[in-house]
């Protein structure tokens, strides 16, 4: 009877901590929803600020910090200023600048404040529409999401 | 007098708050720079695996993970094995896997369990050197750091 007892407590803690595991699993995956939902958010601002040809508002979407990294070809660019600079200096019309596009977007959370996104970028001009892939990685910090190193190929 | 008490004290104060600060930056100096050397040795080991044919240990890298991500060109691969297969496939011969060589490594510690690796890769085979940029971002677990997303782009 005490046996038969105990084993009934146990089969109920068992599955109350079954469901506690259950409930943080799905507490963790709404939050993971959510940062994915914001990163998404600032990516489409910067998609937004190229298109009415606003490079500071694109660069909005960039932590402002001297180690913030864009690799691109075969060339490595440390700072945000930096980045701000060669962007004011390769798009420096309208025209260079033609409407921007980023596409099968995969967001990956790695914790609370680091995510990675992968993507294909297009850029529609008169003349071309040069397009490639992009991974970049993010931070969380209070002012919300930031990316901090910007991996971009170009396969036009 | 006793208002310049209170400020020697004051002073006293900032003095070991300031060395105490101090200390802590050095501290994670030491910690960033002794994570960065472990990241360099598992990169290495891959070199050398890769180097004597071993694919199954350049692969031992990466966390082994449906989750583990390899954009390439193009292309988005997820998930270790079907990485695995992909690089047993692509070089199924000693001459396909040539000799690798990684340089111009620049690993920065985004927090204490995630880092960034950018670099170069170079094959050397019989008949071409490809070659291309990397970046790599890496997770430190239990068994150490292994890489979760890798974006390589061929230059050649």
């Amino acid at each position: 009877m005490f046996i038969r007892q105990t084993l009934v407590i146990v089969i109920i803690v068992v599955l109350i901590a079954c469901c506690d595991f259950g409930n943080r699993s799905r507490a963790q995956k709404l939050e993971d929803s959510s940062q994915v939902t914001e990163i998404h958010s600032v990516l489409d601002a910067q998609v937004a600020a190229w298109n009415r040809g606003d490079i500071e508002g694109f660069m909005a979407g960039y932590a402002n910090s001297p180690d913030t990294t864009f690799v691109s070809g075969d060339t490595v660019t440390h700072g945000w200023q930096t980045v701000l600079d060669r962007y004011k200096k390769n798009y420096n019309s309208r025209d260079k600048m033609g409407s921007l596009e980023f596409s099968d977007l995969e967001v990956t959370m790695l914790d609370k404040t680091t995510a990675v996104a992968d993507g294909r970028w297009k850029l529609t001009r008169g003349g071309d529409t040069p397009h490639g892939r992009f991974t970049l990685v993010l931070r969380r910090s209070k002012g919300g999401w930031r990316v901090v190193h910007d991996h971009t190929t170009s396969l036009s």
